[in-house]
């Protein structure tokens, strides 16, 4: 009898190339890793920075059981049968957008089981195996697992503690080719380092895309938590690249972060004519987002409630970012530097020279903290993230932040 | 400005290789199926047997409802939050495969947004772009689809009206070389075929996996739709091919069929060993398979419905399956021959030598009936299944189904 792993696909990663290798070694930490902070969330002792859940305390979930009891009672056998997506739900979308500052048609809005559907689709649609994808160094660690099957080459690009991805280092990157299936980036609460675009190099990176035809993944979930400024569906100061380009910018949006993750919907705003590829992409990867999620969102944004609903959240985030930075300032050793995020929830921490945040992981979780290390968010050179490491404040009250970022400085006062 | 068919993976499809052109040309014509079908099936006038919708008049609304309404009053934000499988999903989930005779523990289920997924997580686990799989020459367009990405190599070996997969074949292919990734196929209520594996043809199956070292993907979504004979959980004559190896056998299971498709839950029963790398590619597809899903499905399965739910919908598809079996009998024109289901949904209809099924589509949907062409499921040579068609006999009362078989044979015989 044979044993598994000869399975061709199946035999030891030693051998496969580097972005599996990769993927692989996340792999080997991510899930367990994951899986400690998502066990142990009912320890009422772990302050748990380490994962993008958004605010449990803030779902919604009276409105949302009204709304799931009114769409069973009213159309439960389609909203429980497959079903084309919602054309209500569509028409919330363009809203939403709209209010983004983004024009678009319901015709161009292809409804996802959330954002991370969306990458997926799109790299099955724009890459092929051992093509070049450009990420920002620091990359939301989604992206890098929706691209590892197709063995890419990774180019990537550096990002700024503020300004996120640098325009010069991409048009000299862009110039020297490859020319990239896609660059994957967000403009907005930058999922890990907490950086927002600046207006003019949204306008810098649109005209790079055009020039040299490379299509742009903008993911924009955390684009409705800008925290300072603006208010209900009040765009902030600086509009996605969608809105500068309907062409190459390909949209990814979420109900995840806004309303609930669980529900499982997001969209992508792409060109009308790849909608038929997306729908065959889409049918292979699990037939249909479900339609109950739809018609349940659908019916929530028809209450009106969710520009109320985004105040709240900002209002929150916003004391629970503040918390965390003043906790930061207050409590971290000399030597290390933080992104003081403007939307989103993520912060993100260099510490000093020589040290590891993977090797800090378990003394951190005795001490009743948890956090993700950089590396994991490594798009290139690992080396260069080991020292960095990534918390979220959006799960967390103020009282129990500055407690988790004490614990978290014991535990690196220790290590130097 | 480039043209967006001019980046590299966009280019038109006739160069690519042969399984993407095959799919593409299904893309070219399936959604418009799809999307006419699903789009008319409001139209009181069309009697549509072309998708494979469960019965929307026996989808358990109400006892669906009473457990969201559960679900969200008592565990509402964590089952509107991100989220760890179901453990209690887990174990109904080994109750159920106990009940079709497969001992499993729960580290062995993995939980999916459906058997789709299921099957595109398995083939991303399993296949190499340009590697060789084994369907049949009949399959379910899904897992075409699922695997497409990766322009495999198809092999086929034949699919009998009555028995399935023909053993002879699969060990002469098997023996031929070269070894392919994956066996996929349909022991219970085919699709489309709508034949049944008898046990002895599981055994040698199995026999031949272990000796040529092949992983066979059985996707069992009828499994518990057996329609002579058993009752409530009562297993099938024969088991499933996983009850006879747990080592090649990788299961597919899902709620669609049997509670209702929107919840998008499914499971495959894998090795233990595998339930990290497949943690991964399922955080890569789509992060979460709904926790609100989960937990409404756990909720329904703690009230002990399912078995009575399951004669229900058994005695009602079998009063389908009698009244189509008997309105081909007596009104199709000679040369014709068709399957007989002892299992699932599709009865599959070869017409005579020479007609092409997909022509008779227009004029199908101008005389009020709707089905969908053989050519959709052909995994090598679609020549062979052009005269074919498929029939699903789940979701219209036997009066309706009279009348469409009425309907098609009318259109046939025009055609003749």
């Amino acid at each position: 009898m044979q044993p598994l792993l000869e399975i061709p696909k199946l035999r030891p990663e030693a051998d496969r190339p580097d972005a599996i290798r990769l993927a692989a070694s996340m792999a080997a930490f991510r899930p367990s890793v994951l899986r400690e902070i998502l066990g142990r969330a009912q320890r009422e002792d772990l302050v748990s920075f380490a994962v993008g859940t958004p605010a449990t305390d803030l779902l919604p979930v009276a409105e949302l059981a009204e709304a799931a009891a009114r769409v069973l009672a009213e159309t439960g056998r389609r909203a429980l049968q497959y079903g084309l997506p919602s054309p209500a739900l569509k028409a919330h979308v363009v809203e939403l957008m709209a209010a983004r500052g983004v024009e678009c048609r319901d015709d161009q809005v292809f409804l996802t089981a959330g954002a991370q559907q969306g990458m997926d689709l799109l790299a099955r649609l724009l890459l092929e195996p051992g093509g070049a994808v450009l990420l920002e160094e620091a990359a939301y660690e989604g992206i890098r697992l929706a691209i590892r099957g197709f063995a890419p080459r990774v180019l990537t690009v550096p990002t700024d503690l503020r300004d996120g991805l640098d325009p010069d280092a991409l048009e000299d990157r862009l110039a020297r080719g490859p020319r990239p299936a896609f660059l994957y980036l967000m403009a907005e609460g930058h999922n890990p380092v907490g950086s927002t675009l600046p207006a003019a190099a949204r306008e810098r990176v649109v005209e790079l895309a055009d020039r040299f035809g490379v299509p742009v993944l903008e993911d924009d979930v955390y684009g409705l938590l800008r925290l300072d400024g603006g208010d209900g569906f009040a765009p902030a100061a600086a509009p996605p690249l969608r809105a500068l380009d309907g062409r190459w910018v390909f949209y990814l949006g979420s109900f995840s972060k806004i309303v609930a993750p669980s529900l499982r919907v997001g969209w992508i705003v792409a060109p009308a004519e790849l909608a038929g590829r997306l729908s065959v992409l889409k049918h292979a990867a699990d037939v249909d987002t479900t339609t109950l999620g739809q018609h349940i969102v659908a019916r929530y944004l028809d209450t009106g409630a969710l520009p109320a609903h985004l105040d709240r959240l900002r209002a929150e985030y916003r004391r629970r970012r503040d918390a965390m930075l003043a906790a930061l300032e207050r409590r971290m050793p000399p030597g290390c530097r933080w992104s003081r995020p403007r939307a989103g929830i993520f912060v993100w921490v260099e510490l000093p020279e020589g040290i590891d945040s993977s090797r800090l992981l378990e003394p951190a979780f005795a001490a009743g903290v948890a956090f993700c290390p950089g590396e994991a968010f490594a798009a290139g050179d690992p080396e260069r993230l080991r020292r960095c490491l990534r918390l979220s404040y959006a799960d967390n009250p103020p009282e129990r932040i500055d407690e988790g970022v004490a614990r978290l400085a014991r535990v690196l006062a220790e290590a130097l």
